[in-house]
């Protein structure tokens, strides 16, 4: 039986060849090699990695993958000799300069077929147990290590690997995107781990222990379990952190992840709107000392990270917002208001120096994203409704067809919000999977697999073309032929529109903001161009960092130059 | 109505926005600044680029795209102006010292709903016609442009440009996968282009304008359109070309296209198997000097791709054993056997210095690929059949299931072929699409378009579980729920077994192969590693550079070295 899909996401036609002996020897002599560079670098910690189905010692660990009849191959103790030769080799290569841990994978998650946590993986341990110096330990594969909050809890690796300090004398770390401090404590105390090991609330908050040695607990930029760190892997772009806008920025743009320049000037500053972007623009310029005042239309603040979290599965959302409460709540310099919706003459009247707009956007009921790129005609408009109005809670009659054409977490999670309310839901989507692009955040098999053991039926490959009627026509991407079902109602996840009504009115005349001494007026977030809540609470922190420094037309962050041939190993230098 | 799959590739969640007045005058100095620094850099022709949906003034023309209601949205001629403005801030920037051709999608290749050569696409040439210094004309989008020789025949795009030399004096350039000197004078004498433009095949064969210019015609590389050079490109990896092996190492490796070092000594070599990796091999020796003896088993030459050849579409696959045997006739030191399968003794005795083996490999029967790592239980045997045996033309019962683990291009056109055979036919796949990798060779909707209108059944995010007793089950990949579905014959395209016996034998000994003065014996091509034909013919070109070069451990190449903050255009180095 196979594997996940996740695990057959990549569909390489160059096929790997069984190792022979050459291999194995140059594999180690050249592994031996890495280590000794690394320790020449100054590197304190140099791993031996054996986990998330990525490595060699880990394929040669695996039953599934390893199909050797030498003595690489077979039985247990056969199959871990890889694994147990590259630590001798790293801890020769590195002398006791530097310590060699082992990152061990315990559980594939996978039941009989893989390695699990009661059998070989504690196996393993028992075999290995005094090699390393410190036991790394986690699951795999990626998906299950770095588990999405959407379907998992804080400390959910802790029932597979609480053997392993029965085993060793060791210390032991692992992970479990642990966020909270009390959590932390928690295995520690119960003995279950040594240290505490956190790579996306580090990425979320690079000062987490810090914090925790300060007892600074409501300072702690807490992971929302997003997984967006892990997309910027997945398409090869810049790293971005949903919680901290200064990720991947440290050197490129100099931003710390706590410090921020002093105000260069007495602006008062209006921010308008107080979403995940007005927020963190009013938190970041409050810390620069400048005078804020955020004006929030509403009852409450959030914007749509307070929406989306009460869609099942997000709550964590709520952090974005929880996080800038706190520290607004310490800011003097900030006033907020609420159900305080500002017309372009309040703007006028508010006697600032300068306006940023964070009106955030809505969904677009008229069809318009990628497969419709001009409004749908023939839609019964009636008995259309949008991600907002499900989450409002609006009487919505099924069947229900939620067409997905924007292809992120918004159409499966409607999708699932409604099939647990009883409705008949079909999604619809011209993408070949349901929710395509979380491809990227490694939630796509798990929200699949939800929606379909939910009885939502999923119709891929296919494009929304007309309703009404009690019926929906949907067309083949691939064929254009047309296929009917029967829909009261469609929910369309399709693309959003910026509110810049405000903008437009502040902006049509230079002239009005000038005579009362605004000298400029901005839109920040969703309002500028609909997009992830990280690139929203990115856009508000480049506000607040960058407005006040002179603009010019250079790059905005330092590069990395790429020059050619000027060093090889081999001394092959050709310029 | 929607666009094509293609169109639809990409999912990134954050939306674009409407660009105002400064953006424009933002955009617009970008691109003068850009074409200032492309002629201090000395480049002859600076492009103003509008093609292949990738580039602004291409949505500024497309009614699709631009819903603009200022001078620069509503009538063709305001669609122009960013365009116009484009050219002329380009020759402005240049001023005279270099050439600014202009490149055009005349047609989308999607009837009214986009750009039509009939009608905008002439409209918008006649309205610019002696503007620009050279027209280069286009269809839109890069797949429809680059289209695979599966799918379109050479000079397909002539139909779209032969209107334009009529409503402009400049000179015109167009593109159409011309690989043949016949039909690329007729674009000439014909009077529907004034230059050939070739991209693919120039990537095929560097100097394809030169041997055309000397006569050479039978030592072209000729372009097979396969499109793995655009996988590169999709893939973020080194570019590869089927038929030039040195593409993408003429710097990293110092290997040149027509130029190979002569040999280093006096070593005769033996070649076993004339598939595309021995014929490279063994021309490559051959060009370098080496006595060369090519030993194939069968009738015929060619191995994978003469068989392949033979499937619907691929008949250009052919031409990596044409342009070979070609040269391999103008070789003097290589000797050619057919019919002469080789045993272990007959290598032997064969005296020769070295032995290099190419001797392929076979697609699996039991199911081994991603989904089962190891054999299938529950398998009919004597109803499975591999591609091989649907070449072969060997008798395959309907109802067929055609499951594909391989994702290459094989599973959809083995599928293709029985179905034109008349057979019921239904391909299962655990990846969400039919050849699911081919979308990075622009195949992918395609291939599912074609299979879906021949009647083709398609099971997406499925695995093969059990086949036996007419009927088969397969498993959701999500949920692991099964489907039967009655199956009369199962065809496996799933992993491929290299034939290594060869290998194993003579290796088995190292003194028997020493004993007769063996230097070396080595496997390439798939029987090294089964992989795409590219990576065969790479591979032996590969062996023929360099087996006679000492090895060593360096980086086998020059590599792009990244420096940090040692430029920033506005200063701001940090070291």
């Amino acid at each position: 039986m196979g594997p996940s899909a996740q695990a057959i996401a990549a569909y390489d036609p160059v096929q790997a060849r069984a190792m022979d002996r050459e291999d194995i020897r140059n594999f180690r002599s050249w592994h031996k090699a890495a280590a000794h560079r690394a320790r020449q670098a100054g590197f304190d910690l140099i791993y031996v990695y054996a986990s998330h189905g990525l490595t060699l010692p880990m394929h040669f660990l695996s039953r599934r993958y390893n199909q050797r009849t030498d003595e690489y191959g077979g039985t247990l103790e056969n199959r871990t000799r890889l694994l147990r030769e590259l630590i001798e080799d790293t801890k020769d290569a590195v002398g006791g300069s530097c310590a060699v841990p082992v990152r061990l994978c315990v559980d594939e998650l996978m039941g009989p077929e893989g390695i699990c946590a009661e059998e070989e993986g504690r196996e393993i341990i028992e075999m290995l147990a005094e090699l390393p110096d410190l036991w790394d330990v986690t699951v795999s594969d990626w998906s299950n290590d770095s588990m999405p909050s959407r379907f998992g809890e804080e400390a959910g690796q802790e029932k597979y690997v609480s053997f392993v300090k029965q085993v060793t004398s060791k210390p032991v770390v692992g992970v479990g995107r642990f966020t909270s401090p009390d959590a932390m404590v928690r295995q520690i105390r119960k003995g279950i781990l040594d240290m505490i090991g956190a790579a996306r609330p580090s990425i979320a908050d690079p000062f987490l222990p810090r914090k925790i040695e300060e007892g600074r607990l409501d300072d702690i930029r807490e992971c929302i379990g997003c997984n967006i760190c892990v997309a910027s892997d997945m398409t090869y772009t810049p790293i971005r952190c949903t919680q901290n806008p200064t990720m991947g920025e440290e050197w490129r743009r100099g931003w710390h992840p706590e410090i921020i320049p002093p105000k260069e000037n007495a602006d008062r500053i209006l921010v308008v709107g107080g979403g995940p972007a007005g927020l963190e623009c009013a938190v970041a310029l409050g810390k620069r000392g400048y005078d804020v005042t955020l004006a929030e239309g509403s009852e409450e603040l959030g914007g749509r990270v307070t929406r989306e979290s009460r869609l099942p599965g997000l709550s964590a959302w709520g952090r974005v917002r929880d996080y800038r409460l706190g520290q607004l709540s310490k800011l003097a310099n900030v006033d907020v208001y609420l159900v305080s919706r500002m017309t372009a003459e309040d703007v006028l009247r508010a006697e600032v120096d300068r306006v940023v707009l964070a009106t955030g956007a809505s969904w677009r009921r008229d069809g318009v994203a990628r497969y419709h790129r001009l409004p749908m005609r023939r839609l019964d408009d009636a008995a259309v409704f949008t991600p907002e109005d499900v989450i409002a809670g609006r009487t919505i009659r099924g069947p229900v067809i939620v067409f997905d054409d924007d292809h992120y977490y918004m159409g499966g999670v409607v999708a699932e919000m409604l099939r647990r309310q009883g409705l008949e839901v079909t999604i619809v989507t011209p993408a070949p999977l349901v929710s395509q692009w979380t491809v990227n955040t490694m939630e796509q098999p798990r929200i699949q697999a939800r929606l379909l053991e939910l009885g939502v039926a999923v119709l891929a490959n296919h494009g929304l073309v007309e309703f009404g009627g009690g019926e929906a026509k949907l067309a083949c991407v691939f064929t254009r032929r047309c296929t009917t079902l029967p829909a009261a109602s469609v929910v369309m996840v399709t693309s959003r529109v910026p509110h810049n009504e405000l903008y437009h009115q502040l902006t049509a005349s230079a002239a009005h903001v000038q005579d009362v001494g605004i000298k400029s007026v901005d839109c920040i977030g969703d309002c500028l161009a609909p997009g992830t809540i990280a690139a929203a609470v990115f856009s508000g922190h480049h506000y607040a960092r960058e407005f006040d420094r002179p603009r010019d037309d250079a790059v905005a962050f330092q590069r990395e130059i790429a020059e050619l041939g000027t060093w090889s190993p081999a001394g092959k230098s050709s310029s």
